[in-house]
């Protein structure tokens, strides 16, 4: 690819306005704590902006789109209020090659579910527990550089089995609950000529965004899913003329295939 | 499982009805020639019947689905006339546990996309070439039975790639074709607790459902997506209390989760 | 399948006799308490026999092997003891279409590592923790039948992260332990026409397989091993003769290949 | 990573010294268009050696070996004089984070059968067939640049399924053959940390390493095996001390554990 990869940085960005709490751990916006990650460790091989809820379109207007290689997506108080048109918008830009990694709550937005064909619905509980994410695919480029088989993160919404998505074309981590749960806390999906990346960790009531081993795999995430630049057609194609010689045998009647 | 398997054949029914040259190979419709299929080669073990495009909710009542536990489809002229509403109702009974075999056209019904999140689509001809399926999986429950490496579909419609779906679960056939195509024939997916097949030989110009290869495909088809006993749930469910005790150190502020 | 299926429970069988601890839990031997299992579980639809690692040919001789539809391997201290030309027959016959469950510390023998090819290595400790076993695939029929998300043992061996194999065909189950580990409990991968299961709990010093969860999912695990009926090649067949004609272009030359 | 990709182009280069067919092909050995592909296509992004059947060690030393990122492998009329322990150093290199890009008749190889734990077994025919490409997964990086949905590949030898590996963790291309087969030419496996690609087209005497998209292909393939730079164990550890505090409630037998 020519050029630096282009990211959006999705955030919905309302607790951060509503809450003092989060507002203390993410002052200018969970999207700002993601966009300085990403420069610092992937530098002037991207190239960042932000949009947010309360813009308009969402801040996701076709030309935004269509400047935008890779979009990560953290939402949720407003999934439903989402524009349907802009989740279309995106997910047919998602088919034709533009990544998405989409980040904890992210689960229950409109666009993950479209792409996922399931509910996505999972356990969940509030208690400032300990999470452990285990590495279970160390050959992916997404773990590329953690130094360890597993991290921790002292303060987390636990998230847990079952998880209502498809099996993941890679699942490359899961993660263990102070409280008794595990979750496949790292996943990908192919869906058109688009790679989709699911990492749960993170959360507005804690710090999870600052913590260098999520960063890393976040930046991983994000380069991971870069377009490829092949063909992608995703439209039904009538081709008449063989390619190869068809032996003639058979007349179809041509007027039933008319009158369809 | 206690009982027979209770299958819904779900055919649209107005090629026959409209066109003289399908009537002449399916006099009395293509669920007719399934579900004589179905009972020849599965006896006792099932309990066919048939639902269809023109009957009130398309004869797909929540009476009917809840007594379904395999539902086969096969669609192709109205496709967008199905009503949202149906469309919801088997997608959520087969999250809960309703298994689908899609037919041949049916990749572009509303209910397979939903289900794959994708558009479906792919490259079509309809000249009449010759079609050779491979079994490509031969541990595969739906190849059991088959005597040979490959079998021919004298007269066939093209279906080609790229096949715009995910990455199927497992793969257990791929379609050669005279003309110069390949096909991802015969896949499976899991979509909550649901099993669904798509199996694309078929078609309503040809008498493919009438050759006994395909009619065992899709009856092992039937068997393998019968629906397992155990729990689903595909809802958010909170968890306030730990399963295993939590370490006491981190008081959540109330009244941001009440606000929430 | 017509008749019954034949199921052959191998068991190492040495800690049940020079071990007190061991004997007090499994006095017949573990095969004994998975027996008794399998009949009372699966009743007439199965028939059990039992081999060992003391008897002639480790209890697998060519006669048993070809008379056995599904096998289960539990083995721990005499895995290098195991004769190699017995492996070699039974991953021929895996290959074959036999199914193979492999139970908790054959993780580590010889025919699953085999089948394998990486080293099936893993993390562990002993320390009677606390193991609770989540179901991550509610459609798989080998969770059919159990009530609950998830089933706890109450004192378990930990196998933890990273579980060096390939990416499992399946996963249906991921344990959580105690002292903080997790583990891909539950697999699936096919290999020639045979399928392969891995399930980890299960111990000797632990009265793990006496747990009806834990039965119940391995009852299941060898109906779904079952054997398919189709065909299966698994050596190189050089098929000169064209199925459809190739224009004559080219000539190759006959002294190059008599040469190879 | 820093610095360019280290890679190594393995290639028995027997057939090039021994038939004048095969020599007027590729005069300087298969190797030799290999690395010129790479180069061109690659420039200072990597650094190719080349290792030969007939070179000490097969030109594999543990010194060549340490200093490899990617293997690829060209292998034919001598797969069983390949050294074992050769291919035990090779392996471990695999496991340990080299990738493998396999090339057509190494589908037989020792190193990739211990790598797939199956026969690797195919139909083949050798009589100038035109062989069509068809991606299947237009997201994947190893397509990236291929211009259309298929290229051809006007005279071929014909691989054709049921090709005897586990399925492929991802499937990128099936290839039609003129004389009727199909066949999974492009696929991708995980074997602990390194990452193993086979691509089928090419052959000793048919020109296709000099076809521009099969030396695309391969150029990607060879990027996309690069090594992540995460942790990999691949050996039994044991953990005594647990990360996360265990009840205490069961005392195991110290004998019996100092027995095994």
């Amino acid at each position: 690819m020519a050029g630096p990869l282009r990211v959006t940085i999705w955030n919905e960005y309302l607790h951060e306005i509503e809450h003092e709490a989060v507002r203390a751990l993410y002052p200018d916006g969970i999207h700002a704590v993601l966009e300085a990650a990403l420069e610092k460790l992937l530098g002037d091989s991207v190239q960042v902006r932000v949009a947010t809820f309360e813009q308009p379109e969402h801040g996701l207007s076709y030309e935004v789109l269509s400047e935008t290689d890779v979009l990560t997506w953290w939402g949720h108080a407003a999934h439903e209020r989402v524009d349907d048109e802009v989740v279309t918008r995106v997910y047919n830009r998602i088919l034709n090659g533009m990544g998405l990694v989409a980040l904890h709550s992210a689960h229950a937005s409109k666009i993950f579910r479209r792409l996922m064909g399931t509910t996505c619905m999972l356990r969940w509980r509030e208690a400032a527990e300990k999470e452990r994410v285990w590495i279970v695919d160390p050959s992916h480029p997404i773990v590329d550089g953690l130094k360890d088989e597993h991290f921790e993160i002292e303060h987390s919404e636990m998230y847990g089995e079952h998880f209502d998505v498809p099996p993941p074309d890679e699942l490359f981590a899961i993660s263990w609950f102070e409280g008794g749960e595990v979750f496949r806390s790292g996943c990908t999906w192919r869906r058109g000529k688009g790679k989709v990346v699911y990492f749960s960790p993170g959360h507005e009531t804690f710090p999870i965004y600052h913590n260098e081993n999520v960063q890393r795999i976040i930046a991983n995430a994000v380069r991971f899913a870069a377009p490829s630049g092949g063909l992608y057609l995703g439209k039904g194609r009538n081709i008449p003329q063989p390619l190869s010689p068809i032996a003639a045998k058979h007349v179809v009647d041509e007027r039933l295939h008319k009158a369809k």
